[in-house]
């Protein structure tokens, strides 16, 4: 049996059917908490009792939740489960690789979870957005959708075999390329400046450890150029406010 | 896609519903050489079509058999999947290693195939001792009995992954461990409201598509909750930099 047992969280499920062909693989491979956002035809389900073979008695009872926002509230790490290959740069595990990666993480204490996406069209792009990674299931690209209750089976699956496993993962970032140095370090130098304008830095001491930090929390989200322009608008909007602000004042 | 495409076996099946579960579970893997024998009602079956997504469309005819002997006739090693611990001296493989073993037949020109007993008790012993090897999913040991199509979903996975190689990289935090979920949604929910404000939106079209650009930098980040505290605080640098200037004009 696995020590850790991540959160199971579908979201949206249509059909009860697939509930409970999910409580059954969960519990197939020793995971308990199973987590429901805003499931088609409420809850309890006749239906997902009837095809879990009997899981539901052993299980704690499936917690229900409106948003995903609100299922994910005590997670440190989400996993989006998707078959599909998604514009948006984020790391991309196999069920294998996200499994030892869970299994590091829960290790250190992290609470971790798996998001499963509707039967009929899986993840929206804003629930993909708001995970921290991706996991994509390989297989047969001109069949690949899988469904739901097998998907969490091979998590599920993949979770109870880690010991035997390696890590390893990519960074899907489509044509986009990591910016050059130069662009960072233009925006790092635009971004510190304001800072000191904003009196952030309480003394002079700490500031070399604060933009230190700083810097490491962008450098290694591996940012494309565009990225790095949309952070400068944020800049460029927080400041424009306040000389909007200034300017609204002078004209008074 | 596997250069190999082994057979699948399914031993009286009971369900129309399983067999189709199991053809989705194949093509998704893109294994096409399905036999099934004396299934309970008959074939071809409604309830199978219906379950299977489409693949029956796609997939190759399935053929049926009177014994397991006949369906394995020309088939030069037989994998037997079974859940329970057999009192027979017998090779026994994991999912995985029996993937890796089947590749290296497949290889070497030889024919395999896996066999699947019936829903409601699996393999007899008669039809296991017919196989040359076992294969046992590791699974919960008070709770280990699979659905049909879930365990044909296992293999079919093993088998698609078994070329698979790995590329490693590691995320180094320290002792620190990243922010919940609750910490990012307040963070989120400021920045884009003083980005709002500060009229970095220049149409209200393009703001679903930024928001999650800008979303997916900080997720994938894997922030600290220190490291989300700092960016709060940026902010307020930023906005209160904004503020004394009106504060300053307003002094005038």
């Amino acid at each position: 049996m696995p020590k850790y047992s991540p959160a199971i969280i579908l979201v949206n499920p249509q059909m009860g059917e697939n509930i409970g062909a999910a409580a059954r693989a969960m519990l197939n491979f020793g995971l308990t908490d199973l987590r429901l956002v805003a499931p088609r035809d409420g809850w309890p389900n006749k239906r997902a009792v009837d095809l879990s073979a009997g899981a539901f008695d052993l299980l704690p009872p499936a917690q229900v939740f409106e948003t995903l926002e609100d299922a994910a509230s005590d997670l440190q790490h989400l996993y989006a489960t998707t078959a599909r290959t998604r514009d948006m740069i984020k790391t991309v595990f196999t069920p294998r690789n996200a499994a030892v990666d869970a299994a590091e993480r829960t290790d250190k204490g992290q609470n971790i979870g798996f998001v499963f996406g509707k039967e009929s069209c899986g993840l929206t792009n804003d629930e993909t957005a708001l995970c921290h990674s991706i996991i994509q299931i390989p297989a047969n690209p001109e069949f690949s959708s899988l469904n739901l209750g097998q998907a969490v089976l091979l998590i599920g699956h993949e979770l109870f075999q880690v010991q035997d496993q390696t890590q390893a993962r990519v960074l899907s970032m489509g044509d986009s390329i990591p910016a050059p140095q130069s662009a960072f370090e233009g925006f790092f130098f635009r971004l510190e400046d304001e800072m000191d304008k904003g009196g952030f830095f309480t003394s002079a001491d700490v500031r070399p450890t604060i933009v230190r930090n700083v810097r490491n929390i962008f450098t290694r989200s591996e940012l494309s150029e565009q990225e790095v322009n949309t952070l400068q608008g944020i800049i460029s909007a927080l400041i424009g406010n306040k000389n909007s602000g200034k300017k609204k004042a002078a004209q008074k």
